[in-house]
C-alpha cells in the first residue's frame, strides 16, 4: 500500500503533528482503563468532534515490540520491514549507526574452563554492577579498535548488557547478518560459535569470532565477567526514507534514545530536547513548528509506568499530556493525531496486543461518534478498527496531501 | 476474493437491485451531513430493519475516481483492475468501445512555429467554444477515416476537449497502450512525440504519430486550435464479465454516458432511459424487472451537486430518491442495496476518501443497530466498516446465490 500512496503524493503547505503516547492502550482496573480513569477534558473534547478509532499495530492478537509498532504507524508494514534486535539495542543505548554497520546485542557471562573448553555457568555474570560494566567496556574499547580493517565500537549498558557496532568499509549484502547467536540459552552448555547461515555472512562471522577471541583474552581473569555472549546480529536496515515516500519534511521530538534512533533510520530530523519532560518537548515543537511539515512527537512514560505496573502513574502522565493540548492546538496544525504505538496495560506489566485508541483532528472529519477519548469510546468512532499501516494514508488525506486514485 | 466467490456461485430466481447514489457520503455542515439533513423516512425505516455499514472504496484514506470506485463495488479489486483514462473519456463522451480498440484523451492546443519546430503557447487553445470544437472534429472526421488500416473515430467534447478511438483489426497485446503522453504539461515546450515505452506499443505509437501529423496538416492554419495534444492511451480493458463471474443476468440503469459505458465494459445490458430523472429510471426498472436478476441503478446528481459544493441540492436529490423507495419495494426485490460509489462532500467540492453508507435490505439481516440511514447510524450497523470489494459477496449471500465454502 505504501507504494500506491507514494504514487499519489502531492505537495502542500499543511502541517501534521503525530503524538505517540507509548503504550497508551490499557486494561480496566476496577472497571476503568488508565485512559478512562485519567481526567482529560481536552482530549475528550477533541474526541467528540474528531475522527476516532482503534489501530491494530501488527495483526490481531500480536503483541509488538517497539520497533514493529513504530514502523507500522509510520506506514512500513512490520511483516515486511524489520529493524533488527542488535540495531534496536544500539539505538536504545544512544549509539549511532551508518549504512555500512552491523549491530549486535551482547552480555557479559561467567564461564568455567573444563577439559573440552568453556562452559557457561552464569549467562548474566551475576548481573555485575553497571560501573563494573563500564570499567570492562572501557578496557575492551582501549585495546580493540578494529578487526581485519573493520572498526569495532562497544557501548556499555545496564548491569551485564552492552552493544557492539562493527563498521565495515562498505554496505553489507543482503543476508550478511544471518549469523547464529553465541548464547547457548542454558547454563551448563558451551558458548556457541557465531556461525554463518548463508554464504553472504561468512566474512562477518569470521570478524565476529576473532573479536570474541580477543575480548576473552582481555577479560579471562575477571572474577565474574570472564566471557561474552552475542546475539541479534543485524545490519543497518534498508528502509525507504519517510520524507521521500510521503513528500514531507519530517522531524522527531523524542527523549529516549531508541525512538530518536528509529526516527533517524527513517531519515527524520531528530530535534534536540533539553530535559525529558513533556513540557520541554512541547517547547521544541513550538520553536520548530514553522520549519517542518510533519512532527513525530513521542511520550515515553505512559509505557514505562505501564511496564512497571504503576496504573496511577500512567494515568498521571496521560493527564499531564492532556494539559498541553491547548498549547499544541494554538499552533493550528492541519492534522493532529493522538495515539499510541501499542498497548501496555499496567495490569499486565508488559506490551500487549490490544488495539490502540486513535484520535484524528482535522476540518474534514465527520465526528460525533465518540463521547470521550478512551478505548471504549474510540470503538464508536468513524474510523473503526484498522491496521496501523493504514494510519499514514488517513493522515495524508486529511492533510490534503494525496491525489485521487484513478479517474 | 472474486475467484473464491466465482467458485461458490449457484443459480437462483432471486432478484437484486443495487442503487448507487454517486458520491453519497458527505461531511457535516452545521453539524449534519447531507444524508443526515435530508428527510428520508423510507430509507430510515429500511435502515432500522436492514443491515447497515460503511464501505471503503479502495483503501483507508484513498480518494477514488469513478472508475476504481465502481470497479470496487462490483467486486473487481481496483488495485488489480484498471479502466484507463482514455477509455473513461471515450465512455464519458458517449462513445462505444470494442475489444480491439485503443482510446485516447485529446485536446486542441495553440502552437507557434519556431526554427526548431512547434512550441506550445496554449495547452487548451484558449478554451475554444464547443461549437468551434464541433466544426474542427467534423472536419477531421471527414478527412481522416483510417491510418494504415486502423479505423479512427474522433468524438468531440466540451471546449478544447475530444476523445479518439483507434479500431485495430485485432485485439492489442498487453502493453500495447504503454505510450507516453504528447502533452508537455508546460507551455513554452515542444509537443512531445507519442513514444512506445515497450516493444508491444511500437505499432500503436506509429499509427498515433501518423494521425497527429495528418490532423496538424488539416488544422495548421486555424487561429487558435492549430495543434492537438494526446494523453491517457488505454486499450479496451480485459475485465471478466460480471454476468459470468456472478452467474447473474445483469442490467444497468444509468443516465450518464460514463456509467453506462462502464456497465457495458462489464458486460451488463445497458437499458434505455428516456429522460434523465430518477422517476424515468424507476420506470425502466419496473418495466424490465422480470427480465434480469441484477439491476445496477445509478443516480448521478448526488455527486454533481457535491462537486458543485451545493449542499442543499444534494440533500434534495437524496430526498427525491427516498420518495421512490415504496415503488422500488413494491417490485419485491430479494435484495435491495442503497449505497454510493464514494463520498463527495459538498464541503470539499470533490470526491473524498470517507467511508460510504451502505444499506442492505433482505429477509436475512439481523437489523436493529442503526436508527436511520446516515453516516453515523450506519457505523452502528451489523456490517461495520468493510472494503467495497466485499459488497458483492454480501449481496450474493443475502440473495442465496452462494454455496457453502468447504465441507
Amino acid at each position: 500500500m505504501q507504494k500506491v500512496i507514494r504514487g499519489l503524493i502531492r505537495s502542500g503547505e499543511t502541517k501534521v503533528v503525530l503524538c505517540v503516547l507509548d503504550g497508551l492502550g490499557g486494561l480496566p482496573l476496577n472497571g476503568k482503563t488508565e485512559l478512562e480513569t485519567a481526567h482529560t477534558p481536552n482530549l475528550d473534547g477533541l474526541a467528540r468532534g474528531g475522527a476516532c478509532g482503534l489501530h491494530i499495530p501488527v495483526a490481531y492478537g500480536i503483541t509488538p515490540g517497539s520497533g514493529p509498532s513504530h514502523l507500522g504507524l509510520f506506514g512500513y508494514d512490520p511483516l515486511q520491514y524489520e529493524i533488527g534486535r542488535g540495531v534496536l539495542e544500539v539505538l536504545g543505548l544512544g549509539g549511532e549507526l551508518s549504512p555500512t554497520d552491523l549491530a549486535v546485542r551482547g552480555n557479559f557471562a561467567t564461564v568455567r574452563y573444563e577439559q573440552d573448553g568453556p562452559v557457561v555457568i552464569d549467562r548474566r555474570a551475576g548481573r555485575i554492577p553497571t560501573e563494573e560494566n563500564r570499567r570492562l567496556t572501557d578496557k575492551i574499547r582501549s585495546e580493540i579498535k578494529s578487526i581485519d580493517g573493520v572498526r569495532v565500537s562497544i557501548i556499555s549498558g545496564m548491569e551485564h548488557r552492552f552493544a557492539l557496532v562493527f563498521s565495515f568499509p562498505e554496505p553489507l549484502p543482503e543476508g550478511a547478518d544471518d549469523i547464529s547467536d553465541t548464547d547457548p540459552q542454558k547454563e551448563g552448555n558451551h558458548p556457541l560459535r557465531p556461525l554463518p547461515r548463508r554464504k553472504e555472512a561468512e566474512k562477518v562471522a569470521y570478524v565476529v569470532e576473532r573479536f570474541i577471541e580477543k575480548v576473552v583474552e582481555i577479560i579471562r581473569d575477571e572474577n565474574k565477567a570472564n566471557y561474552i555472549l552475542l546475539r541479534g546480529f543485524s545490519k543497518y536496515p534498508n528502509l525507504p526514507s519517510f520524507g521521500e515516500v510521503y513528500g514531507l519534511k519530517a522531524a522527531a521530538i523524542a527523549v529516549y534514545p531508541m525512538y530518536r534512533g528509529v526516527a533517524r533510520l527513517l531519515g527524520m530530523e531528530v530535534l534536540e530536547v533539553s530535559g525529558t519532560s513533556i513540557e520541554s518537548e512541547v517547547e521544541v515543537l513550538k520553536r520548530h513548528f514553522k520549519d517542518f511539515d510533519f512532527f513525530y512527537f513521542h511520550v515515553k512514560k505512559t509505557d514505562s509506568y505501564g511496564e512497571d505496573g504503576n496504573f496511577d502513574a500512567k494515568v498521571k502522565v496521560i493527564e499531564e499530556f492532556d494539559s498541553f493540548i491547548p498549547e499544541i492546538l494554538s499552533l493550528k496544525p492541519d492534522v493532529l493525531v493522538i495515539t499510541g504505538d501499542h498497548s501496555t496495560p499496567a495490569l499486565m506489566k508488559s506490551h500487549s496486543w490490544h488495539p490502540v485508541p486513535f484520535l484524528l483532528v482535522s476540518q474534514y472529519t465527520r465526528g460525533g461518534g465518540s463521547g470521550a477519548f478512551s478505548e471504549k469510546e474510540c470503538l464508536k468512532g468513524e474510523l473503526g478498527i484498522f491496521r496501523a499501516t493504514e494510519a499514514m494514508a488517513l493522515i495524508l488525506s486529511h492533510a490534503r496531501r494525496l491525489n485521487k486514485f484513478g479517474a
